[in-house]
């Protein structure tokens, strides 16, 4: 059976000795009073949390998978699922990070981010339920009428009821501008919506009194394709005016997706039929009303992959540390055993930290990036929410594509290591690979993710963005230019800085020819400016690690090889991806579509 | 529901333009017989047996999965099973390429090879009970005593029996040296053998009336380690003098591994109980043996990645023509339509591509390399032999691995490609996927593959057997190297081959100081030779379809595209592996196991 064991330490080495989120933080009134010790005791509660609450739940969740009973619509999910979130709730989580004004903790999200992480390390699965609820409170919170947030936030905050995000219908998941759900308004100022959505996580099921949903829909005489696309609530259980649930709306779920992984997760199709709801923002303009959610949740499925790759990277170790498999070539190191642990091989090593290194990377990427947007969210200075924004929107595509494409890898690594023991299911490995698989595909493929990034985010604002990040890898790389012990890492760090923007204008110049360069440059693009913030994030935490390698804690010396073992094994897939970027459109369309 | 076309065309190309296999096959005794129109034949009605037979069976074998009676200790196959192998061994299937002594067909290696890569694509689960009996056969065949031969092969030969190999123990895999099954010596000239065997696939089934267990086992007096292992067979049934069936033997299935994918075969945990035995070849030299049908396994699951690969590849293609989201970036391109059918994208092409270079090159290669075991297996000429038996164990472990990590690459973009729908079960795609995943595993794992290629192969004859596949690259690009139209193919295989010729140097030196140091390179090492070998034949088949281009089949303008993609976003992956492969040890060394 797998084990857990929340990363405590280096969520604090993170937080505390490489990014000083608090003294970040201090600088926001709304954090004004936040320390050290109460995030550390957070996350402390909140890994005890996930590794004895909800890890327990994870293969079983698994095999279980949920039960839709037909004639009464209702979806009940593996058993403890209902249990374990309600002790969540009676703990207080789903509040961490919301708004005090509706009951919230008001802590900030770099510390739910990181509690994220453990869950979903612990059961990606059931994390997805709270994890959609809280992203359903993010866009009625920013969104939604104040009658809307009256009604809807406190129970979102506190989680007695859970939320949905219902964009996707059989022929349009990408394209929504496709989408056909009908809003026809009612003379009561509501709004009667018809139409089938599928792939809806946490669609339906038995842990909540209550399901928000916020569905896509057009109105009657809206325009064609993506501007004619309005936001509604839609709750299960239609809900009176003094909060209280009224009678069993139109919206139900019509059947269940049988999945490669997340068994233990609703994918729900949902009918619409009738149904009661109420517009969330303006007519025409669900879109953007609706990225607010796909924002947090693209970040959010970031930090599955980065859950699902340190667990997977946990037991790994454990396994290889255990098992005696051949001697190691250069003669044996167990000589009282009948033969060595496989961890003295050096591609077991290898696989090893390959997991270790990204896990340990895209933490650090990734609580820079929620920290930035805590001050986004925070701060009373326009200039610096600008500047936290552009960055975010920035990291959002690469946290999601980078992490995910890297959870894949991992956690396939990490199954291999147990080799044929990993391809079984008792040990728990293959669950992480198969779940790790939707996180490539779902808030928007990691294709989808690479055109955001290179055409939006990059050429959209001729590099604008990209420059804000790039001045910190050159403020870095002039810092520490002098320290003879950093340029190990340095060199490498400044010289992948000067590619990028060379591949950036060459891409920009060759897109002026033709928009489809874009695209078959965008994916080989991602990867590249992936291990650029990676590359800066493990020259950052190398430079701590050194400053502190006299103190005698092993803790700094695993980092720095780990570190070293990036540079030297991970960050050269570049030389390979910018050759194949450079290698653009033509090998791509030579090809007539009749001759696949 | 996916769909499967047997790919003869290309099978056609490689075998009779651009191999010449029958030329070739005619020099020699066993096939001067040999024509294009029977291989034609053969592999025409092969195609109709897989795809129209077994194909069918291959998501239902999946979600049944087997079953075992534990009262009994007998297994039943999933629905439909059974009779498919009925109608395989009524169509004299089985027989193809075996001897004619015993009742074989008598046809090349190679044919029967292409015919298992269509099993593979139409049901990898299914095809491994056929799969494995070949591989006992050939054992027998190679090793068996005159009786074994005569008691034995007429029935595995026929397809009555089935065959398995037994090798691996709960503690022992990859290091066979730890096994702990015994063999005791009786009176009568026979063993008992006691002891558990796990992870055998086809262990125990429904399909046939005996099932011809080879195992390995150690004899009473045997010294430790691998030079103590012995080879038996075990038949579930015994056999009688006069070849019919005997008692049932004690050996018995256990129990069935829950697995991730290849659920349709059974994975069995296998009890030998006192079970009676005959020896197989000298004493304690029962790993040479079972090493024939580990050859024989291992280029056999490359053929499986090759199958799921090319099917994948084809059910991807078919959903990206179909499939209508976003327009393409450069402008509509089916403006009668409200989106453009996805494979006007230019990373859904990169994907498409990726899997369909990959698998007509794996094709090409394996046709070569089991050609090349034909003639080691025919020839009466002893430089032809052992220069044939060189290339193909320098080949096998490319092959295996190779072909199986770009199977595992291919099936899951292959599922990117199919967006969301791609995750769900009923489209079948995610089911590549995961039956993909053991082919990297298992007969050895990637790993070993890499160790066997550089340290046994390549470092262990000092190069001698990769100069001779050298020589054949060294000889083409001569031959072409007048010939500008083949430049763009020519001279990045003439620079890849000198780089592999530094590369191996450079490793050779480094492991002559430590060992450990071919450890940490192979893996690398060997996808750098599997891409030498892919150039080499993309190039030998853009040859050809140059030559023929002014035919006005498009057949020949879909080679050269493929070829040209193959060289530009395929190959260009060597400049990372060949610096991550120089990156060398230290960076997997210096973190003591304890800070893992």
């Amino acid at each position: 059976m797998p084990q857990y064991n929340p990363p405590l330490r280096d969520m604090q080495f993170v937080m505390h000795e490489v990014l000083n989120v608090v003294d970040e933080l201090k600088t926001l009134p709304a954090h004004a009073e936040i320390d050290a010790d109460t995030i550390n005791a957070v996350l402390e509660e909140g890994g005890k949390f996930a590794s004895q609450v909800v890890f327990p739940l994870n293969i079983s969740g698994d095999a279980e998978g949920c039960t839709l009973d037909k004639s009464t619509h209702e979806v009940t999910a593996p058993k403890g699922f209902k249990e374990a979130y309600q002790q969540y709730v009676e703990g207080g989580w789903p509040a961490l990070s919301c708004d005090p004004e509706y009951g919230g903790q008001g802590l900030p999200h770099v510390v739910n981010q990181s509690f994220y992480e453990m869950l979903n390390s612990a059961n990606q699965a059931w994390t997805m339920y709270p994890g959609l609820s809280h992203g359903a409170y993010e866009a009625l919170h920013a969104h939604g009428t104040p009658e809307q947030k009256k009604l809807y936030l406190p129970k979102l905050v506190s989680g007695v009821w859970t939320g949905t995000m219902c964009l996707t219908e059989p022929h349009c998941g990408t394209d929504l501008g496709l989408l056909r759900t009908k809003a026809e308004p009612q003379a009561d100022g509501t709004y009667k919506l018809s139409g089938q959505k599928i792939f809806i996580s946490a669609g339906e099921h038995d842990l909540a009194e209550n399901i928000v949903h916020l569905v896509l829909a057009r109105l009657p005489d809206a325009p064609a394709g993506s501007k004619g696309i309005s936001l509604f609530v839609v709750p299960k259980f239609k809900v009176k005016a003094d909060g209280s649930l009224g009678e069993r709306n139109a919206i139900y779920c019509g059947g269940l997706e049988h999945k490669m992984g997340i068994h233990g997760n609703a994918t729900a199709q949902m009918i619409l039929d009738g149904a009661e709801g109420s517009l969330v923002g303006e007519p025409n303009k669900g879109l953007a009303a609706m990225f607010v959610m796909m924002n947090a949740a693209r970040l959010g499925v970031g930090m599955q992959s980065l859950g699902l790759t340190e667990v997977a990277y946990q037991n790994a170790v454990a396994y290889a540390k255990d098992r005696i498999q051949m001697r190691a070539l250069s003669g044996p190191k167990a000589a009282d055993k009948p033969a060595d642990p496989i961890i003295v091989h050096p591609d077991v090593r290898k696989m090893l930290l390959t997991a270790r290194a990204y896990a340990e990377g895209a933490r650090a990427v990734a609580m820079w990036t929620t920290l930035q947007l805590d001050k986004e969210l925070a701060t009373d200075d326009e200039d610096v929410r600008k500047d936290c924004a552009d960055l975010v929107a920035l990291l959002t595509p690469i946290i999601k594509a980078f992490f995910t494409d890297n959870g894949w890898i991992a956690t396939s690594h990490c199954l291999q290591v147990f080799g044929g023991h990993g391809y079984i299911k008792e040990w728990g490995m293959e669950q992480y690979v198969r779940d790790a698989r939707i996180n490539m595909i779902y808030e928007g493929t990691n294709t989808i993710q690479s055109l955001d990034l290179l055409g939006r985010k990059v050429l959209g604002d001729n590099g604008a963005k990209l420059k804000k990040f790039g001045k910190l890898v050159q403020a870095f790389v002039e810092e520490e230019g002098v320290n003879e012990d950093m340029q190990e890492f340095v060199n490498p760090l400044a010289d992948l800085g000067e590619k990028v923007t060379k591949l950036t204008m060459e891409i920009g110049m060759k897109a002026m020819g033709n928009a489809d360069e874009v695209g078959a440059a965008a994916v080989d693009y991602l990867r590249v400016c992936g291990h650029l913030v990676f590359a800066y994030f493990w020259a950052r935490m190398a430079k701590v690690a050194l400053a502190k390698q006299g103190s005698g804690d092993p803790f700094y010396t695993a980092k720095l090889a780990t570190a070293r073992f990036y540079f030297a094994k991970l960050l050269p897939e570049t030389a390979s991806l910018i050759r194949t970027a450079r290698a653009g459109l033509k090998p791509l369309m030579e090809m007539d579509e009749a001759l696949f």
